[in-house]
């Protein structure tokens, strides 16, 4: 793994002890998938990372460095996962922000992630509630205890992934993906302005597959035809078992699955029947 | 401001940049008052260590080395604010805890803050809602952007702290500090099961003055015929205004700030009619 650390434009050797992304989480990061040397959904990454900056009211650095970092960075690794935090520097003790800190930012270059379980995803339904939080909701920020609690909840190997429900029943998402289902032909993915990240790769199937944006309940996911989990770094993951409910390949999902690989070529490998 | 990392037993130089803390706020704090080199409510400060580990199934550094490392700082700077931070350790990506990463934690002395504004605090409402959130609600964690976005509603003088309420209109605490109302001569503060932190001074108060545990709402607050803000940094502060209502001095509210004073003597320069 390969960590570069900047405050502004400067390259630093490590991350400050008052770093408020260390005391507060107080920051944004963005997970990006680089493949051949290019960063597929390069420019949807930004526009979240602006919004995340704009709701929390976090300086960012400037872009053309940034844009720099990461070209360098995907020229390393040209295959693999490039991490972007963007925290709001360092100062004393305190909430209250420091009106001059320079941005405190940070890349790195991880391997790809071991590829999926052959079949499909085996997911279960976690214990964890996500809080309603609409100043929080949709933006990749750092406060990800809930999700940190959710995956804790089962070890390795058991489960690929963990659907998670908010405090007021709703299924949301997965620990570290969306959440998609066909329901009467139609795919439909939960709003996630209240709780939930608003994923990149769920914005490019929303409209690449039209999908509905709706409240989704337990017995919705659990009847659906068929379901998937997506994020950016691993694209569409066909979901085959959910506690006693089982689904075997879906044509739709096949399709959705087909579209995504001509449209970013890194998820052309993902094999289903 | 002295700062001290460690990583286990062994002292480090510098915060690893794959940091828990750093990337999630997987990790929580204590904010303690040191006075003439001792700690006021140091077993409290460890309990609630103690218990938001157990929450978020944290490892605890060696107990021992914790203690050598608070007695050293307490005696640089015998009068004082330090701050402890306990996260969970260096680890790649992903939310999945690593079984084995040593704790990595800090130490660090910061000054005192300012005194008091004379007369009591002018405090206002926030209008960022707090999560009702089960999993986090009592302990210091470290995933603290709703406190950032409360403390950034206003700039610095303008008032003195924020209270906040919860998604559901109840009133909770401010940004820093556990909140206390007098209401039919029985001081009375929220429940922090739901949301807020189980606050060091609050457990004092509660006990010295044989307070009530029970919801308040935003009528009760300003209804009430004293209020006070506390915490383990600043003791028990007096408000004097919070929007059109303000407060005189009340003889309750003078005997609280006596008892806190003789039972912890860093506060017995508090002053207060």
């Amino acid at each position: 793994m390969t960590y570069r650390i900047f405050r502004g434009d400067e390259s630093i050797a490590a991350i400050p002890p008052d770093s408020r992304g260390l005391a507060y989480g107080d920051g944004v990061f963005e997970t990006m998938r680089a493949h051949r040397g290019g960063v597929h959904w390069r420019d949807a990454h930004r526009v979240r990372l602006e919004e995340g900056a704009r709701r929390l009211r976090l300086r960012l650095p400037d872009m053309g460095k940034l844009d720099a970092g990461i070209d360098a960075l995907a020229g390393e690794q040209p295959d693999g996962v490039l991490k972007l935090l963007v925290t709001r520097g360092a100062a004393g003790r305190g909430y209250a922000a420091p009106a001059d800190a320079e941005p405190l930012w940070m890349l790195s270059a991880h391997a790809l992630p071991p590829p999926m379980r052959p079949g499909g995803l085996v997911v279960r339904w976690c214990d964890l509630r996500l809080a309603i939080q609409p100043a929080l909701a949709g933006i990749k920020h750092c406060n990800r205890l809930e999700q940190v609690l959710a995956r804790g909840e089962w070890q390795a190997d058991a489960f690929d992934e963990g659907l998670l429900r908010d405090t007021e029943g709703n299924a949301v998402c997965a620990t570290a993906a969306n959440l998609f289902v066909l329901l009467d032909g139609r795919w439909t993915t939960p709003p996630v302005d209240r709780c939930g990240v608003a994923g990149i790769c769920r914005a490019w199937a929303i409209h690449a597959l039209d999908a509905l944006v709706e409240p989704l309940s337990i017995a919705q996911v659990e009847s659906a035809d068929a379901v998937f989990l997506c994020n950016a770094v691993r694209g569409i993951l066909p979901v085959a078992r959910l506690g006693e409910r089982s689904w075997t390949p879906h044509a739709k999902l096949g399709d959705a699955m087909r579209l995504l690989a001509d449209a970013h070529p890194a998820f052309a490998h993902l094999e289903y029947p």
